[in-house]
């Protein structure tokens, strides 16, 4: 049943030839090692693409009994972040002859822990996991082949790890709101946490999390928003018991007059959720989210966003684990990509707010 | 490292206590036999979901040395159809304790058969694939575990099938707009057929394409349309080109004032497309889409759609599938779901359009 990778009579002179580069740059992208311009970067890629272009030399180098093959385990495949981080990885895995399987831990821990057993079993080369629970990662440790973090960091795991400046993406975006004039800002977020945090947010394990969290707090912080903590609201997931606590927050006397969200599944349940509540965006209140997701620019009005470059995140963890599967020992790589806030029309001030308590 | 699957301490019993309905009633729903009405049927699971019940009979039942995993090949993870259908497949495998792995065709049949290959080599127990060309499915045709298609149908492979009724709803959706009184009507669609179809649309082989255009075609002759093939658009993709495409389509002297989209993501895009054209939604021209995807819901206008049952889908699939597991010998089934519309704000008559040259 089991053949060898395909190989492709197309090389690597075809494509450098295609992309308008020497072969040396080609290689060089192809390769995975040395430094080109951005723009260079993505024209080889396009044109190993166009051309369906597939090296044979990870599978001339890797073990007899290795099946060419990386898992993918993400927290939520129907959060459109993930399946595109899963394309930024496919494209690349694609390049080098490497097939991508997936699985979804639907942000539990025990579902995680099942999924990388599987795939361990299936004796995948490589994985690249987005840990659900950074308090609970024993099974991530005893992980033998080689392992890359997509957008979460475990500061107790030196292994590759991509992820976004998430915690200046909270504070511009969060400051861009209080230089609105916004004193009740409410941070949204899926992520669940055990315990009590208050004052110990720098405590988090959860990189992404902490960091939103400590954005967030440092720009009510600097604004001179007092007790900034008890606006945040955790545990928003798809369900009806989630949407009712933020239609109930809305209700509330004191309900907050812009809502920063950790994702676009959450923003756009808090969209319906303001709707649902007869408030208008901005005049009633301000929303701003993380990721960029197609529905955030066809709203009335459109969403401003912290654009995440979640394809070239995708793209990156893809491209350290395959390094890794060709042999180099270099020390664990944690890259951090930045991300641009999209001005669209859903930040006003709280002074045009038809019902402004404070 | 292969541990046998875990096997849980929760019972029926505790299922049916739980769902307040008899054990035998909750043992056919977890087994998968006989008939209970929906609302037992969605009470059951929903009680085993909570419960967290993970029946141990087919590991039992399973030969030494099989898995207890399923893959699954979509043709393109990043459409909202398609992840809440593994949403569906994973809900029914984890009841059953059986992991689900993932593979993305992208549409592209090469890919598919890579994936295949990969997920055999990997000794899934079954797969569920939705085909990409049903034109080149040979490598269906010889796979040796259980397979279930998904969403479309071959009617050259006889195996267990699951679809929604895409003519029908087609037709429906169609009609809606000619008795509207739109005349000029386009049906745009992802789909990439090789070769000249007109005429002779009963022949396309993959079932979704096939059964939408002559549900489309129906209508239209119903309504004295002649000629009513040239009006349908084919590979419109997530792409600059086809974005392009689209454009020239709607500033055409003769555009259509009414479309009917394939899929969310072709709507999207439409969307986009209309807006950017300086179109209204209804008032210049009428859009209904496949999928109630979450956008649709919060666009000025909401837009009008079939909703089809989509998390069915992928459990019907993962039902099937289980069943032959289990060793169920009879002979295939092809189930097919039906849709509804759901009516938003999207559709209007062509004489309230500004700019009809009919």
């Amino acid at each position: 049943m089991k053949r060898p990778p395909k190989i492709s009579s197309i090389t690597v002179s075809d494509v450098a030839r295609e992309a308008k580069v020497s072969k040396a740059t080609a290689a060089r992208v192809l390769g995975g090692y040395g430094r080109v311009s951005q723009a260079v970067h993505v024209a080889v890629l396009e044109a190993a693409k166009a051309l369906d272009y597939r090296p044979n030399e990870l599978a001339r180098s890797m073990t007899t009994g290795r099946s060419g093959s990386i898992g993918v385990v993400v927290g939520d495949i129907e959060n459109p972040f993930f399946s595109l981080a899963v394309r930024g990885i496919s494209d690349i895995a694609r390049l080098s002859g490497i097939n991508v399987i997936l699985a979804n831990s639907g942000e539990e821990v025990e579902a995680e822990r099942n999924a990388i057993r599987v795939l361990l079993a299936k004796q995948v080369d490589g994985l690249i996991v987005t840990p659900a629970q950074a308090g609970d990662i024993a099974h991530l440790r005893e992980i033998s082949c080689p392992l890359t973090l997509l957008d979460r960091a475990l500061p107790e795991l030196d292994v590759d790890t991509v992820t976004v400046d998430d915690r200046d993406a909270a504070l511009r975006a969060t400051r861009m709101l209080t230089e609105a004039g916004h004193r009740r800002i409410a941070y949204v977020t899926a992520a669940v946490l055990s315990g009590d945090f208050r004052g110990a947010a720098s405590r988090i394990n959860t990189s992404t999390v902490r960091e939103r969290i400590l954005g967030f707090l440092e720009a009510c912080r600097e604004a001179g928003i007092e007790d900034a903590e008890r606006n945040i609201r955790f545990g928003s997931r798809r369900s009806e018991r989630s949407h009712a606590s933020l239609v109930q927050l809305l209700r509330s006397a004191d309900r907050p007059t812009a809502i920063l969200a950790s994702d676009s599944v959450v923003a756009l349940d808090l969209f319906k959720a303001i709707r649902e509540c007869g408030l208008g965006i901005p005049r009633d209140i301000s929303l701003v989210t993380f990721h960029d997701a197609d529905w955030t620019s066809v709203t009335t009005p459109p969403i401003t966003v912290i654009d995440q470059p979640v394809y070239a995140l995708g793209k990156s963890a893809a491209e350290l684990l395959i390094r890794r599967l060709k042999g180099d020992d270099r020390p664990p790589e944690r890259i951090v990509l930045p991300t641009t806030i999209i001005e669209r029309m859903s930040v006003g001030g709280p002074l045009t707010q038809s019902d402004d308590r404070s």
